[in-house]
């Protein structure tokens, strides 16, 4: 089968892989020589740009990013995450990085990531971010409702 | 102050350099240009650089990584871990790396690392990283005993 | 049009990306969020992975680096090179990286490439490898025979 | 000897770390484990960012990247650049980076950068920068004269 790199799979494309529950995002890419360290093996720190690439991308689907226009976009950070390495991956794989909300209270939401290759999970991120102004004042900023209604919605996330 | 940079820090130095716990093994380094993202802040992926070099280092150090010789020492995996952004960081901040192992169970060991910088700390992350034998067959390897008592006398870990 | 990413283009494939003289080898991606520097452009450096990871590929194609068996495969150095940057590069742009042979001696032998987007070039590579002896004497070993007939036949080198 | 890492080099210092003639700007840093490949060596691609690193440095001491104040400083653009790879470095290698101007025109300037370990010289990259007019519009602008003095008294650099 030929893998779409780059694009955003459709759930019965991610069945397709081996993801057994689809989610909302996801694209397929592979392995690249600059990504392995001297045991031959994907470096860990290279997921965290992988999942970094798909949360930005995520963030413009759901409309965070863009919300209210240029500068006035909140800022996105990330507070805290828990890492699980399942497999360790090689040179030219291909693979797949996932994103979707799981949970939500009012200004911090929780995203699920995943890496998948050759049907098996690879590696898992749970992550917290938080929403701020763009004032840089630090301050916190609701979840737009149009959000928060997508997280439920597309997401199936939970309200906290 | 000047700061010895890339050497293990005394106790002492780490106190001096607003370190509240000094821990088992510390190192000073400077934020690079590289590391910087789009938003001039170190990018969150280079975090993961800078703990798994003090990683390494520590794996020398505590008799791990070179324990038996060349071709028995066993291969270390990080399984899993648990991240917080505190703060974030600059162009050509200074900062210190720290490792040391907390607690450890008959294969696997935790350890903490934090960085530091300007007296406040800025990230942490909590590991947990398995033995195997070298072999490659995926078995696990018991920790060597004058591991875990370097674990205890050194690092004041607990046994689980 | 859809690209096929990942994936060795043919010449009419090369062509219709906008590539005027088709390369031995070309092969497309696209930009990654990591791979932007504080300007939002990509790195300077990151260039060089890309173009890294076309010799890479180059080497196992026109079978250097799979030469004589596992053991036996000469040490591809990289000597010197000359880099040209043309035009920036942005967020997600989709590109092609390029690899050919246009000239070489008894034991080096010359690679042009180049990065194309949106139907202009990026950036030029120019450089010279030579070919160890795997046994690390460091001594040259000369370019194997059938090598230097791909290189005639296929990428119209020089023999110098 | 103590190694003054992150720190510009006196003359007299770079002498007696090995490097034959002392160049305008030195600083000295340590390998570290994510810049090795699954080589164990160096990774090309990191010397660029050890001379980028060194060029941003360079920028702001020579005046050219705070010229004119916020905003109003030019945007400096690499061109084109020659890499030559002397000898491969390893895992906690020692090495002093250098910049340094050797000539200049109205609007563009050729740096000088090596790679010093040890006592022998181990990458060099003679890179051609251009200054464009903070606009964007993409307009060159003029060296300015006191950065064409400092190019001279300093560097020793010639006008072309």
């Amino acid at each position: 089968m030929t893998i779409p790199y780059h694009t955003p799979l459709s759930a019965d494309q991610q069945r397709s892989l081996g993801i057994e529950t689809p989610q909302p995002l996801a694209m397929a890419d592979r392995v690249r020589f600059s990504e392995l360290d001297t045991l031959n093996h994907v470096n860990n720190s290279r997921y965290m740009e992988w999942f970094e690439r798909m949360r930005v991308r995520y963030s413009q689907e759901c409309g965070i990013s863009t919300y209210g226009g240029e500068g006035a976009a909140p800022r996105i950070v990330i507070r805290s995450g828990e890492i699980h390495y399942r497999q360790e991956m090689v040179m030219d794989e291909d693979y797949v990085a996932t994103c979707g909300c799981t949970a939500f209270r009012n200004t911090s939401y929780t995203l699920r990531q995943e890496i998948w290759s050759g049907g098996t999970i690879r590696c898992t991120f749970d992550c917290v971010l938080v929403l701020l102004y763009p004032d840089g004042s630090g301050r916190r900023m609701p979840i737009p409702d149009a959000v928060r209604e997508r997280f439920v919605a597309v997401d199936g996330a939970t309200p906290a």
